[in-house]
């Protein structure tokens, strides 16, 4: 990194820059001990039979409360959707807070209470924490970070799409975006965050995902590229099946952002093999009718729409400062 | 929590307050899924005949380089030592950066290489990771929480201190106070930060061991109070073998803050039956000749000084705002 040049926004908004800072701050640290290098969401170690899952996620979000949750339900459910989209079923959570002093005790304590909840829906407890208070100024308001560990039978890879596979989505997208978005900029609108647990979503077809990935920072614009290159494979989307809602696309319109790099925070999306096409989704079908097959996988690379019109459009890795920090 | 409060610093400066936060925010989790609670600072599972140890830690701190270390080595070498003092072997740490927009990529590179350095002296891989910027003014520079998981054949718990056993120091104590404070009040010293990874002492020890805590926030009035409540026995240290320079002694005088309260980050205290002190002293003095046996346990409860002129005086779990944020 050269001397003078400091981080700026677009190095954390995912995306190109977000990548390259990342791939700065990886090359200094060498594998010392054990464990073997993995590439996606988290760390994997053998057990025997078994292995054992290791990711984190920092969150510093704004507003902290939103329809359909709030930082203390996007902390636990990013994390335990970190472990789901690799094939784990997470056993423990650490929450990590940085209080700002003067932070209401009662807002501390609905935030907990949302942890709580899906602590108990999803059966995986909060296992160990940290609690800092600092100055007035140091942080804004309240920052969380949530480390989790999982086991898996089997790790479900970005890796993993071949030609002739078909891309699932668990869902319409998006819909964490438009919420936050819509709270920001006082937009009226009845779509709430999508942010929820995905671990039974993704148990139920495990044995037919060849890759799965949640499209929160980036979308996914950025997820799909990732399959996409990590695969070695092309992604082509169907105009005609995209799983957004009209309220967000004309968010997403009116705002001039790209809906393609709309976070989710309950969703995945993520490739499965053509036999098993229709199998797949009538079991995700069962947990949210609006799962949808939105494309194909063939050979080549990138990510791109096959749109109404016949024509083929690319959908690059999304770049910029996308949209505010809401994930 | 009532409706109005708010946090303030003291419930995160270590001490009784720092306590009643943390008992609040964790009244708010039941214990779900398999994991059973443990009250020490990582959670415990069992893997066949090991166990696997997780723990986490956040840090924000003012100055972020000061003489002896950075916000990184203290973060990575507080992890590893939360697992250790535990009895086990770190196998890997996960590292989350909420950076502030505007900070230098330089010193970011600074901060990773000594992550780094203790990596490698450790042999404690970085495994994954989470990068996050936020807008000028949302945070304080940088905040970095790391995470680690550990394998530990058996674990050392603060409730097994036995009357009979001596209370043993693995050196000097406070001098990462001295450190910090020295630079925040433009004080001179020669005294560097204590921090550093301190695997290898407690291994070399560890069956002798029959508790063990590492003395950060609150310093040794927290952690041999602690231990004392825990195992429900008495801790009467020996003023003459206070393990605490003497320019550490002057500065805690000339502040007006205890020196017991004072934060060591490479240091631990623990509790050896009488058998094994004199084998325990010399092993830990091949890494450090400061290492002491600084008191004893009896029947009772609380933490005690036996002072020079023979009375005994009660030294109370840390209270108020102890020192600035340091650790």
């Amino acid at each position: 990194m050269a001397e003078n040049n400091t981080i700026d926004l677009e190095m954390g908004a995912g995306g190109e820059k977000s990548n390259e800072l990342i791939s700065k701050i990886r090359k200094n640290f060498k594998v010392h001990g054990k464990w073997k290098n993995t590439a996606d969401d988290g760390a994997v170690y053998d057990l025997g039979k078994e292995k054992l899952v290791f990711t984190t996620d920092a969150f510093i979000i704004d507003p902290l409360f939103f329809p359909g949750g709030d930082i203390g339900k996007i902390a636990i459910c990013g994390t335990i959707n970190d472990l789901a989209v690799m094939g784990a079923v997470p056993i423990g959570i650490s929450l990590s807070l940085v209080i700002e002093e003067g932070f209401s005790q009662s807002n501390l304590e609905k935030i907990m209470q949302s942890i709580n909840i899906i602590s108990k829906i999803t059966n995986v407890p909060i296992v160990t924490g940290d609690t800092k208070v600092t100055e007035k100024g140091k942080i804004d308001k309240i920052e969380i970070t949530t480390s989790g560990i999982g086991i898996a039978d089997k790790i479900i890879e970005n890796g993993g799409a071949r030609p002739g596979d078909i891309v699932i989505s668990s869902g319409d997208l998006g819909e964490h975006a438009v919420a936050l978005l819509a709270t920001r900029f006082n937009y009226k609108t009845k779509i709430k965050s999508d942010c929820q647990p995905i671990i039974k979503e993704i148990q139920s077809i495990r044995n037919y995902l060849t890759s799965a990935k949640d499209p929160t920072r980036g979308g996914i614009a950025e997820v799909l590229n990732e399959i996409a290159e990590k695969s070695k494979i092309k992604i082509i989307l169907e105009e005609k099946n995209l799983p957004f809602k009209k309220e967000t696309v004309a968010l997403s319109e009116l705002l001039g952002i790209d809906k393609f790099a709309f976070p989710s925070e309950g969703r995945f999306v993520g490739t499965v093999p053509q036999k098993y096409a229709q199998k797949a989704l009538k079991t995700l079908q069962k947990f949210n009718k609006e799962a949808k097959i939105i494309g194909r996988v063939e050979r080549g690379k990138g990510l791109y729409l096959s749109t109404n019109l016949g024509s083929q459009k690319l959908i690059e890795m999304p770049r910029g400062k996308l949209i505010p920090r809401i994930c």
